[in-house]
């Protein structure tokens, strides 16, 4: 059982009566059944990649792990329709592959996609870098199968873009981390591939500039803007030092970069030649100071190298402090400057790594210790640090869990920072559903 | 009291003890607590625009109409989070202009702009003629402030993209028609404007080839395609017989036809060679048989009209009786068919006026006797029709209201369409939220 009691990052141990492996749905639902009659808590678990702790039994040992994997075939894919039907357990992977196999585009992608399931990511509302223009995973599902903690089975899977007959049930179960139900299988939207890209790292003055572009690419390509993400000069220098094989896109360094991309239709070369226009207009406003055109596929890849190893160069300086936040758009600039002096005032020596996906309004805002001799002291008072960036991310009318969730993790911190009006209402569907309290008891409320 | 006792098209009346209309959403809260102590039924109302009687108040005259009128400030417009906070007394067409007087879009159009409210438009999740690009009301809400049943005010009113921070409330309160609280404010996602537009309208020889020219437009151009309108030629008869100044596009007339657009960035012309180069190889490919493509804005406004006139057409033939559908697009073709052959089999001299947003999925289903004389006896029989066309709309796993709601008129049909769990489900919900029933009861459960 060890494998399914622990986490992947290790973070969390628990303890189980046992795990099952349903089948099919109608197992799950027998299980559950099963449970509800014995009055056993219920742990349902996807690829265990979470990052707040939702699939991770607590230390008594009364739980049952549910584990959807072998869930795991596409039972339909209508390209026609632009849908593709799938149970839980398919990987992320499978699902794009599967898509890809018809032509067609599954937008979601995010590090773990290779061993995450997509019931986790439908439990989670997972993000992940194609927010900006295909939204989250609740943008992309039409519709549910559910096994509802009386379990009953909720056959929801319907495959409509419009369908306004009474509550939308699958609304409730997106993003629930299992505290409401077990989703067995989803309704998930296709797109067209994108035929063309064009990919550019820019140097910006300040993280106001990166909402000037932001807006500036937005007036002249609307949703072909596919990916706009801020990277700090920190976070790059940690690459370019860390990552073998990584060089800086520009002759001089800026304290802020700028990642963005456009994808559509037409060709490669058109599509570059406006992003081209469109940045000598935005050097001529002075929002950007250099830019650098990636020429090839390779060179795109490459651009996309430095954002996405910023995590693992990180990593490789040891251990720092993460928090994933969102913010109005528009509150970004004020917000680092405000929470940068705030940590530098009440933790000097600290720095912060900043990074994330601007044109959503989520920061990664990471902190660690310049001097690592320092930094144990700073990873053991982690409260205060956490306290004093969510506090500023909720006046600034933010949210302390933009993509990853609650879990475990933030439990507590979800008690603290939504009012009681909206804790109660959540605490009245969990009644309404689960009047028993089985399904995944101790996470999320 | 009697513009609030009946709904704009006078199919229903009803009774009440009063009309409120609270200035601000303390107000409204103060209301539904009065009513809470006194045990009286409440009905919310916005516009009064809605099709379905969903803010009509019964015969009774127990309840108080609560009309949201007076709550009608834009609280704020953020042009750089691309957001608008309105109050549900705003009139979607106020909405408009207050996104436009920043040089934004704010996408949500229909026919009853000028006088529904956006309150409205909210607790019914109105569709309209963006869907495809932009989503329904859902899609462009990021966040609500509502009052609920027990007269607690809930600010949910965050202009995030990305929040995961446990149950996402406002879904739940979003369509439900004023079953589960009164909205009274949201934050709205605002988008660019599209710099270009092209407009054609296509000859097609079946609802097939609508998928297909569909799905090449789609490949070709991904989310600019902005709209595809199917229209019978019985539809286009009738547009041209009964609204004057209407011409036909095309010299020879065709069993079906296709409005299409495409709107984004660049300019007119090179979406408009864009169009023409795709619509060529639909030509070839046997999909398209014709095609007019528009040359300047009055032309694509001339066909524009010959779809959005297609309702005032039918209605100077006389009743007809409508059916707001929806379907996975893939199955569109086969149900034209069968729907059309079981409908003149069981009701001999039937003429099916069928049109709508294809790429939504969404059909106007609607029927009327050749003969005018025989009307009256099916409009009198109008249950036999809707029975046989819901039967095979759900067969289709299709939706019985795509864009209309449910509210009185098809709360018997809700009853029969959707399973017992899932009905057990959305009562549980309203017992939870509203364990008095006193919030707008008779509609939709």
């Amino acid at each position: 059982m060890a494998p399914y009691l622990r986490d992947w990052r290790g973070r969390y141990q628990g303890s189980a009566r046992c795990v099952v492996r349903p089948g099919n749905a109608g197992e799950v639902a027998a299980v559950v059944r099963a449970c509800v009659d014995a009055r056993v808590p219920i742990v349902p678990q996807g690829g265990n990649t979470g990052l707040c702790g939702a699939a991770t039994p607590d230390a008594s040992g009364e739980a049952v792990v549910l584990s959807l994997q072998r869930l795991n075939r596409v039972r339909a894919v209508d390209p026609a329709n632009n849908t593709i039907t799938v149970e839980a357990g398919c990987t992320l992977v499978a699902v794009q592959e599967a898509a890809a196999a018809v032509g067609r585009l599954f937008p979601l992608s995010l590090a773990a996609e290779g061993s995450c399931l997509i019931g986790g990511n439908l439990s989670t509302n997972a993000g992940g870098v194609q927010v900006l223009r295909y939204g989250n995973t609740r943008a992309l599902t039409l519709g549910l199968e559910v096994v509802l903690p009386s379990g009953d089975l909720w056959d929801g899977l319907r495959g409509l873009r419009k369908d306004n007959t009474g509550y939308d049930l699958k609304q409730l179960f997106i993003g629930a981390e299992g505290t409401l139900g077990i989703i067995t299988a989803a309704v998930l939207r296709l797109f067209a591939q994108p035929r063309a890209t064009a990919t550019a790292w820019l140097a910006i003055p300040s993280p106001a500039a990166a909402l000037a572009v932001l807006t500036r690419l937005q007036a002249a390509f609307g949703e072909l803007v596919s990916a706009c993400e801020l990277v700090s000069d920190v976070a790059l220098q940690l690459v370019l030092q860390h990552i073998a094989g990584s060089n800086a896109p520009l002759a001089e360094a800026s304290d802020w970069y700028l990642l963005v991309e456009l994808s559509g239709g037409g060709d490669d070369a058109m599509l570059q030649a406006g992003l081209a226009d469109c940045l000598g207009e935005a050097i001529a406003a002075g929002e950007v100071s250099d830019a650098a055109l990636a020429q090839s596929g390779e060179q795109a890849k490459k651009l996309w190298a430095l954002r996405e190893n910023i995590a693992e160069a990180q990593k490789r300086e040891g251990f720092s402090i993460k928090h994933d936040i969102s913010l109005p758009i528009s509150g970004i600039p004020d917000f680092v400057a405000a929470a940068d002096a705030a940590l530098a005032e009440a933790f000097p020596g600290i720095r912060c790594v900043t990074f994330g996906h601007v044109g959503d309004g989520n920061l990664h805002y990471n902190q660690s210790m310049v001097d690592q001799a320092d930094n144990a002291r700073l990873i053991a008072g982690q409260g205060a640090v956490d306290r004093l960036v969510h506090d500023l991310v909720t006046a600034a009318g933010g949210s302390i869990s933009a993509e990853h969730g609650i879990g475990q993790l933030k439990r507590d911190d979800l008690a603290r920072y939504r009012s009681p009006v909206e804790l109660a209402t959540m605490r009245a569907l969990k009644q309404a559903l689960d009047p028993l309290g089985l399904m995944n008891p101790g996470k999320l409320l």
